[in-house]
């Protein structure tokens, strides 16, 4: 355990990378309904062509293209009525013949020998079973062919896909009913700190409210991750040892939320080193604000350990850059979202770092949101975030920076 | 019931809104953990000052910055120690006399007398309880007074907002653990078909799984609504009546995803008309696709009735247009999210009715993804959608539009 050495965001990555190149997330088959906000797990194929069938667009007539010829306003071409077809029985038995038509309904299934569909609004019935057709039509108008919309064999949808609400249609269109999404990491979140109380509590003095635990654990949420538990332990080395261990049991990933004084960031580093048989893999990341970030990895039960530091917006944006990019890394995601914005006005960054600049959106601009260190209203009032680089000395007012949303 | 006239997707928003005027959605009161993701249904104010008092954002000393003079590297001024702020316990009883100083740690309280901290970088103990510092020190510095975070009877947070994780560290910090929001809409969702098979089957010739319900119940959910139930009827103009007065108990909303059909249209109108003592509101809206749109609304119930288009990319559009616009209004949130891009074809649009044209996005490119009708690929394809006026020609390629996110 290098105590000296902090490592880069990247490095940081990497080191947490490499643990998990071997441990592929789980996953399960879960049904339609429960599917929504899930990461699919493989690429999904279509075992049908979709429509399974030639399927008329409109209400209208069934015709071949040809009988038509220069059909017009002025000169409408006469077919006879042969057949109906009816949404829900099997049509598959009829048939339009040279010089006849047959109705078709939206969705339905266009006879054989038709090559278009005439919609009824060009249509005028008379005599017995005849039609006046007032306008031509070319081979193929209102008609999608059978796989036109999802070919036999074609890609569905695509590992790493967070299915939303139309992917969920378009699985149900496939027939596809268990979907096989990633299991997701379970997450214990422990905060440690003799000066914490519980958010219901009103703090003595030289006490504070615990606001990370409640933030990480809804990120983590948000983010599709099962919080197993939230808990709150005092100073005391033996009860953070026994909450890690217990953690590592049932957790793919502890993680810890202390305080940002030396004193604790250094207990917090030699249980998570005693707790990892892989020992300390971070301590100490070049970012300001989040310093005082430590990872480790226990290779025996697979467990990721990260602490965070205690600034709260800081520790939800190494949250984000640390676990859930590895997540969204290993789910074969696309990455966090960004939007490209404006800065509004000049702003430092700190030299040797990369420095996280909270702003607030509107339109393309990107308004910093300038906070002392640990306040926690400026992240209530952010949109997002950018990152300056170790080498860039910060960002004049009107260049363009990559935001990550906050939504 | 006037079923010639169709309504513009405004008219049509106008009438929904007019009927639920004087309905507001219930509120409740929930947990933290619970809270993310709900809508706040009261702005809330603060009780009390965050930080309660005079908090050290550095491990350091607390000192009089007069007493430092011009302390530097080269001359540093010597102080007496006279006391250590702990963590977690009470230190209101320590001050800061004149020539003194008092060590805190990152978040501790800075004792009275003191008006700056001086990080320990700075400073070098000697002696039994002397300590040299090699900076000046600026009056505040290091230091966050008390109320600067959240003043007390500020506001923390504004009615309308979808809480995030972060606005969830704000509530526990401030104290506030019975979050008030609104009470989702209740939602039923009944499909009608003869044709319609669940995703489970295998369709038969002439029959085609059911989409819509699946698609818009995962939309509702995503968008916070409690999904009462989700059921097929057959196209039986009794067993839908029964259907919908059984929804018409326990939901505020009744969505209706029925075929594009004329004579389905009909049928769905005259039984909404029937359901719904106010009757139909809107029958067909000016919109391609999305025409065959039908609303109501039952004033007895306070249920509102909504009959969706068959196409499925329409029916989902149609429904954020009206119903899930009009809940995002209804509880002060912003409407939904857009982005500007430009598109890289030129785009026709239908005239005198509003064009849904769906999109795929790369950077601030949008590209038209062109979708024969009740195609299901496209919408599975597409980041989203953008709408273009009644009497807009189409959009050229470069041209700038607002692109309704699908996320």
């Amino acid at each position: 355990m290098d105590l000296l050495k902090v490592d880069t965001i990247k490095e940081a990555r990497s080191k947490l990378a490499a643990c998990c190149a071997g441990i592929m997330p789980g996953t399960e088959a879960v049904g339609l309904t429960e599917a929504a906000g899930r990461i699919l797990a493989f690429d999904i194929f279509s075992k049908e062509n979709i429509p399974p069938y030639r399927r008329s667009i409109m209400d209208g007539y069934a015709v071949r293209s040809k009988d038509l010829g220069a059909a017009g306003d002025m000169i409408p071409t006469s077919l006879k009525v042969t057949g109906e077809v009816l949404l829900g029985t099997d049509s598959s038995k009829l048939s339009v013949e040279p010089g006849c038509c047959v109705y078709v309904p939206t969705g339905g299934e266009v006879p054989e020998g038709a090559d278009a569909v005439v919609m009824v609004e060009y249509c005028e019935p008379f005599g017995e079973d005849m039609l006046a057709v007032s306008k031509s039509a070319s081979p193929g108008e209102n008609v999608v062919q059978a796989g036109e919309d999802i070919a036999e064999g074609g890609i569905l949808l695509s590992k790493g896909r967070k299915l939303r609400s139309q992917d969920i249609g378009v699985l149900a269109a496939a027939g596809v009913t268990a979907v096989p999404v990633f299991v997701p990491w379970r997450v214990a979140v422990i905060s440690t700190g003799d000066e914490l109380v519980s958010p219901e509590e009103t703090p003595e003095p030289g006490q504070i409210r615990d606001i990370n635990s409640y933030t990480i654990s809804a990120r983590s949420t948000e983010e599709g991750f099962t919080v197993m538990r939230t808990l709150s332990v005092k100073d005391d080395s033996e009860a953070i040892a026994a909450a890690l261990e217990t953690a590592k049991d049932d957790s793919d990933l502890v993680v810890i939320s202390g305080g940002s004084s030396q004193g604790k960031k250094d207990m917090t580093a030699a249980l998570i080193d005693k707790a990892a048989d892989h020992g300390v893999l971070t301590h100490g990341i070049a970012a300001k604000p989040g310093k005082p970030t430590i990872t480790g990895f226990d290779r025996a039960s697979k467990t990721l350990f990260i602490g965070l530091p205690g600034h709260p917006a800081a520790a939800l944006m190494v949250y984000e850059q640390l676990v859930i990019s590895l997540w969204r890394c290993m789910t074969g995601r696309e990455p966090m979202r960004t939007v490209k914005a404006r800065v509004t006005v000049n702003t430092p960054s700190a030299p040797g770092r990369k420095t996280f600049q909270l702003v607030k959106l509107a339109g393309d601009e990107a308004e910093p949101v300038f906070a002392r260190s640990g306040m926690i209203s400026p992240m209530s009032a952010a949109d997002g975030y950018f990152i300056m680089d170790e080498n860039q000395e910060g960002v004049k007012a009107g260049e363009a920076v990559e935001v990550f949303l906050w939504e």
